[in-house]
């Protein structure tokens, strides 16, 4: 039995607010549970240094918490000068999973960097940024478009994530904080709406897993992403 | 003729939302107009080395603003290693305004440090800050007075903050981003709610401000922050 | 009675040495007292990136103390491998009262940096420096009018800055260390030869200050630099 | 047809020299083909101070590459003021996959830190990493117990770590970094030698991979981890 | 014939003022012609972490130039956030020839720093600089044993240093920048009173010098720092 | 008598291996006894940027440590943020020494990086890595001949360095790390084949040092440089 309750393989319920603030192309504001992550979606007309005049566009993503989104408050990196490890990591994990839902020959020479800062965490944060920085992603796109600054859709398709991980033994899905703190094994599952993998990242914390818990865990990613990524379609519907 | 329509002596609509995040000891969300912060006081049992032993506590505050929370992107200060001069000076100017509001003493050797965070910016962002991190600190005070941390309430009144400015040469108060980014003065007001003065920071931007508009905007100022110190009232009444 | 024995309205002595040092364009050594500061103003035919193409110049300064200024050692900044928060506000508050000194198109895409480095000090460094800082920038000015690298003299008037406070209950000008530190209230004033406010910057460092205090210091503040503007003329009379 | 003619399941020839360098309490060549790691273990009798008084031990790794361990030369981080995302990215995975081998309360409150050192690069730096640092930490287990630093062995068993990926279409082991840049897929396995898993890092770089994709490199996985905790186990036996 | 007129094994005109400053324990400026620098000594009743309880103390110096002591502006070494390894090479230098002049094991646990910073340079700013360092260190030590924090002097003797260098193919003493920037050779010498070498540091700057031209640096080396001696004892007399 | 039992001018053996990784343009291990460094030399089409357009190349030098290349493990740079004072003072010095060998204007616009990494210490890893940085940089110049990137060989002739020191009263030569930490006096000395001197660079560490201990040291220098260049050469032959 989980704590909140939940099925094995249910997800939390998901919010995802579109336009949540109001400079960005794109700005969402994804609650999974408790876990609210603000992702704004910026467009800019130039790519980095390093791939100037190579005809390809850029998607990058960057990756904060506010001090006190946890239970007791994390040092503000921007005081201690640095970004930790764990943060660069999760940066780096949202960015290639947005890169992989868009063409950045189409997108042309201009890039997108989608900030993800999470206002209130509750355990699955960097999934959570990743659903959410996908609808911004999307909102910032269709602004590029309407502008006429591309002519053609860059977009894939929809890329979404979560968690799963083994709990008390049995594998769940969409781990919430109580539940990751507590679990024998963590892992993230970012996929297309095809229901193809782009990144998989699972971690014994203290066991390690077997195959077969590791097939467990992916029968439920597999689901959770579909309920997901139906979310975000019905956010951007409307 | 001001842009949104106010008369010069009208401050913005004003909205404090409490326990706006579910971890922190005091968690605000405060709204002047269209500028949005997230203020969250945190309460710790201990100091800062160097107040060790002295037999008081300390209230400080940070700042930040999420990178999109402005018209085009900011570089995100975890980033580039640093917080800017700009950042520094708010901040400290945030903390100072608090202090005045507390008996260091009477909080003995404990800290509360509040996090202020732009979500969205349209002026006036260290004004909203001061005056939302205010009913986040009185939210923690009571915090610690349940839990039994202090006997007596350290709580010297409340504190407010609004900016004043000369704008197309008259004098007007609570500026936003486009009033501000056209103003020849601007000036920020924090007083108490006997409408005496903690801080008070005038800048001429274009022309020098005479004597005389130096009281015109003080004037302004001791008005809106009466209206505003009813606002934040009205909220912990709630 | 203040511990100098001078009376609440009377600065410190004020020497203002030029050609303090042999290498920038303008050099100066100002005292007020004890506090001592070597404000030196050097002249870029270029500006900062973001104004490039812009036809206008730009002022800026620097703040910095010999460790050893004080009482007691402070960390050597570069060292630490930052600027403090005091010294990044301090540093702002000089260079925006310079640049209401001057006429950046006149100027055209040319670039003066001031530095005030304080060597020893007693209260009011930052006033110190603005006033030293004006006087190397009026000698920075004359240079360039020299050299024909300006054609017009940007000059719109003088600069100079004093401290003000409450003391014992007591408005006093041009405040000294053992003042500064027992003050309730502490006031900075930038004005212009004319009598107009460029900056002014009011803290209450205990009590809350009143309306009528406030007309106090301004009062003490303008005559204050009445006489420090006289010193600064007669230093470039020379 | 892989361009070193080696089959789809062989990794390439690894060789592992203890004793490499003289001071560290364990110190290892490992060498993946062309990739040459140097893996030392220091052994610290305290542990960092967040852990002090709990108990138990910790195990942690850092990471670096010399600037010409790669075909053209990068930046030193010392240089550049700090370790990269990758550089983080990959000491956290090796750190968390030896701690995976250890019983960190037998270790009692004593620290092990492993450095890995790329003085030539040729693919998998990051699972030759693990490979080597996994003999060195045996070596520096081994040295605690001889010198009575401990009373039991706190290993729990060798780990260690391969690359797989989908190249040309097809599941191959082990990649060297021709078939890294060229691969679709890019997956690094870790194990213990009961053929468990301890982290799994799948990376589609171009398309999504399926799930069958993602079986067949596991398969891949397992058969060339066992083959390398071999050349452990007689590195060891030497 | 050098620039100023000078004879090859003259030095230039040095001027040593003590109590320059009103703070630190020890306070000198030191003017060797145009080279200027303010050496602080400040006294600490500590010692640095890993000398504690080691029963001796420590002596240790930082350097600084003011941005604009040269013909240029250089920036700000406290906002470009490091040291610079000229800086950094100078006060190793500085603190190394402090340290050969006191025992610190009659010193006992406190520190003395010493901080020089160059408000003017002409060449021989690091030589200037552990000459008028060792005058306020002398003071500082005077300083503690007349407040009974030494009950023995620490100092072995005097210590001074001096620049030579091959100009124009000829040996000559004490470089102005001139000469330095045109030198084929330099070198610094520090020696103590008794003639015996401290440090002793040469390069060639273009082409390599010779075993004779090593000596006949030596010994104007030799004679400069004598005269030096000389000056440093007078200004200790008065 | 010395701990290894060499007379006082004898060397240790000195192994140049080079080719030792597979990338850089020039890359040898170096061997003095027991200290290790890999030198790698690099080479750029362009030049810095404060040399663009002078027509002249540039040589310049980075050196570090690996952790645990010492006795007990020293904190990674890259972790900490910044290279400390010592490898900054040792990456100058090799620099300088290494363009002392090379005319720049034959090398053109181009750039020569030499990154002397430690592996192993134990006394003398300066020395050593010049040593070996040199014939790295011969090799570096050979490919560019061979490639045509330069015309005509810019090398002047080598150069190579070794540690002369005062050890229990006694001038010896090639100081390993236990003569080292107990020796009086440590001078490094880089020489030219001619036998002419590029940099010496001596310290007291105990007791200063009489010239005629300096002229014992140098000649032990000269006679070591000498039998260090033969084996320079030899490799260099093979």
């Amino acid at each position: 039995m989980r704590p909140s309750g939940r099925n094995a393989n249910q997800v939390r319920p998901i919010t995802i607010t579109r336009q949540f603030t109001a400079h960005a192309e794109g700005s969402v504001l994804v609650e999974f549970g408790d876990t609210k992550v603000i992702c704004t979606a910026s467009v800019e007309e130039s790519v980095p240094r390093w791939l100037k005049g190579k005809g390809q566009g850029w998607v990058t993503a960057e990756y904060g918490m506010l001090p006190r989104a946890t239970h007791s408050r994390n040092r503000r990196e921007a005081a201690s000068g640095k970004q930790g490890g764990r943060t660069m990591e999760i940066q780096r994990l949202i960015a290639r999973s947005l890169r992989a839902a868009v063409d950045l020959e189409v997108l042309g020479e201009q890039m997108i960097t989608v900030d993800c800062d999470v206002i209130q965490a509750d355990g699955g944060t960097r999934t959570a940024s990743i659903t959410g920085a996908m609808v911004a992603l999307v909102d910032a796109i269709n602004y590029m478009l309407e502008k006429g600054m591309i002519k053609k859709n860059p977009l894939k398709g929809m890329v979404a994530a979560v968690s799963v991980g083994i709990y008390n033994g049995e594998p769940i899905c969409d781990l919430e904080y109580v539940e990751d703190s507590a679990a024998e094994t963590d892992m993230n599952v970012v996929m297309t709406e095809e229901g193809k993998m782009i990144e998989i990242q699972g971690t014994a914390e203290g066991e390690a897993f077997s195959h077969d818990e590791l097939l467990a865990m992916l029968a439920l990613a597999k689901q959770g992403i579909e309920d997901i990524i139906n979310v975000q379609k019905q956010a951007l519907a409307n």
